[in-house]
């Protein structure tokens, strides 16, 4: 699998470039579109398009289980992942409403929901019920977690033949940000009170539980900073790792990827340990609540677009801040020129 | 004119308390999706509805002169305006591209451009060619500046006729920073050296000599703190009048507004000391690079929702923020509650 994830491409600098010197073209004063200008050169960086496009999006939100949940690390019972996917199928969660107002396609893939899903609509690749607990043994074999990494791969290719031009990750599985906790402490070397937080909103003093247990955790898995799999595998999840394949993915095709919060940012992490250029081909889409996200926006070197306080996760945050990712390249393809509009400069 | 004004009502608290308790029945964490919460909540306070909606928004461009424009204190030339009005016209302009991208009603406004527009399409309602200089003379007569105010009224309580559920406010006026910094300083109590930038980008020894005319305006025009109507005699703008009466009519009317920039804070700050309760119906789009518009929002009590490098004007960064206005009103509108969903709470 390596051999497909390693395609990845650098920037196309050039086509960047010369976006830059016709953005100043454009009937503004230099510089005045500020973060837009930024992104509309990015985009043209990672597309090799002189008018990038981002329509029609693709949201594809990945669910699982996580065998941690055993030790009350959670605000709400495992049985709404299950609840939540059948949320998903009716268009009633957040993502659903977002994904509408954006236009995008959507997905929802069972990569390792504890429970059987009887329902039509579901993409059902669930590579088993659920990680183990973490706290008593490996999350995942490593096999598993090549499995995750390569359903994720498929189902981003699969959204990106179908036509979306930019990549939103969700996430949803209950427990899931002891996991990214744990995992943002491996590769941050950062002690784990730094990192944790409230997740879904569990009260001060649990918070400290759940830091004792991924503490404890690390101690006795002992992951291997230098190895995403070993991680993955020792720590979990399910929809982590088809996160992460799915990053691999986009970047593999240059499209690009709007991230989530804190959990798809771990992902994110994750895929650029696996394949250094991937990150090149991420985009911020806000900075979450979530103490740890702050950590590893920092870690991946990205500046959020947003900052509105969110914390829900299922890549809503992403689909809140397409369209300013959007009104960027509408920016470039519509705007006038001074000289098309005959206006007079400095 | 200050009966119709008057009329603006105080925000309908227990409207905003009821959506506020609905947001907590949806399938998601509580509190979770943050200012989107929030923004929900104001705009059912602004509009007494239980599902508020902003679409489709309506955006109102002013434009006109200064003749403070003599003393150089601006990078263009003062035919950008009637220029930039053409381009508004052919849609050629970043508003234009924003505007149509967020589905809204558009017009262009000639409040006092100092020249004959001979197109179609440009809503004349001219009040005089330009202000005057006001480093030799008062800008406007204050019969002029409630004509402006008037003309800002008329046009918006139109557009909400025609249907536009929420108000953003552009202006174009080349020089407009200069009369805008002026005013803050007045408002504010501030030193003017603290409040004034670059504007549309002029070398910094010109931001110094911009800052001195400032200086030596308020020394000879001596605005009165207390009256709204001498500070915008005494330093203009037609635009920032106009601008002023629009948001005066909004809230009148509780249709909610978003505001843009710098120049828009300004007509936002007058507007709110024509009617203190009409800055309720005001949410703060961006923050904009232009330093004193930190100073206006802090003023004005908002925090913006886009912090993107923008400084631009015509209603462009409103026009940008809009999306996720509209997202709050989508998540109150189409999520579904954990009891239709079936989902258990903690």
């Amino acid at each position: 699998m390596i051999d497909t994830i390693s395609k990845a491409q650098p920037l196309d600098q050039e086509a960047g470039q010369r976006v830059r010197e016709y953005i100043d073209t454009l009937t503004k004063p230099p510089g005045s579109l500020g973060r837009l200008e930024e992104l509309a050169v990015l985009l043209a960086e990672m597309t090799s398009e002189p008018f990038p496009s981002v329509t029609p999006p693709g949201v594809i939100v990945f669910a699982a289980d996580h065998g941690v949940i055993e030790e009350g690390v959670s605000a709400f019972p495992q049985e709404v992942t299950v609840q939540m996917v059948m949320n998903f199928l009716n268009s009633g969660a957040a993502i659903n409403v977002f994904s509408k107002q954006i236009g995008a396609a959507f997905e929802v893939v069972d990569i390792g929901v504890a429970a059987d899903i009887e329902a039509d609509g579901v993409v059902n690749r669930k590579v088993r019920y659920g990680t183990a607990n973490f706290c008593k043994q490996d999350a995942l074999t490593k096999i598993e977690v090549e499995k995750a990494i390569a359903v994720g791969f498929e189902r981003a290719e699969n959204m990106i033949q179908q036509g979306s031009k930019c990549l939103i990750l969700g996430e949803m599985g209950i427990g899931n940000t002891t996991p990214s906790s744990a995992i943002l402490a491996v590769l941050s070397g950062e002690e784990v009170k730094e990192l944790v937080g409230r997740g879904t909103g569990i009260a001060p003093e649990k918070v400290i539980h759940k830091q004792e247990v991924i503490e404890q955790a690390l101690e006795e898995r002992q992951p291997d900073r230098n190895d995403p799999i070993d991680i993955l595998a020792k720590l979990g999840g399910l929809e982590i790792a088809g996160m992460t394949g799915a990053m691999l993915a986009a970047a593999a095709n240059r499209v690009p990827i709007l991230l989530d919060g804190f959990i798809c940012t771990i992902s994110a992490l994750l895929a650029k340990e696996i394949c250094s250029t991937a990150s090149d081909y991420m985009i911020a889409g806000h900075r979450s609540v979530e103490p740890g996200h702050k950590k590893a926006l920092q870690l991946l070197g990205k500046e959020p677009i947003l900052d509105l306080d969110l914390r829900l996760g299922e890549g809503s945050g992403a689909a809140v801040a397409f369209p300013i990712l959007q009104s960027a390249t509408l920016m470039l393809k519509e705007m006038a020129t001074f000289r098309s509009a005959g206006i007079s400069k400095e």
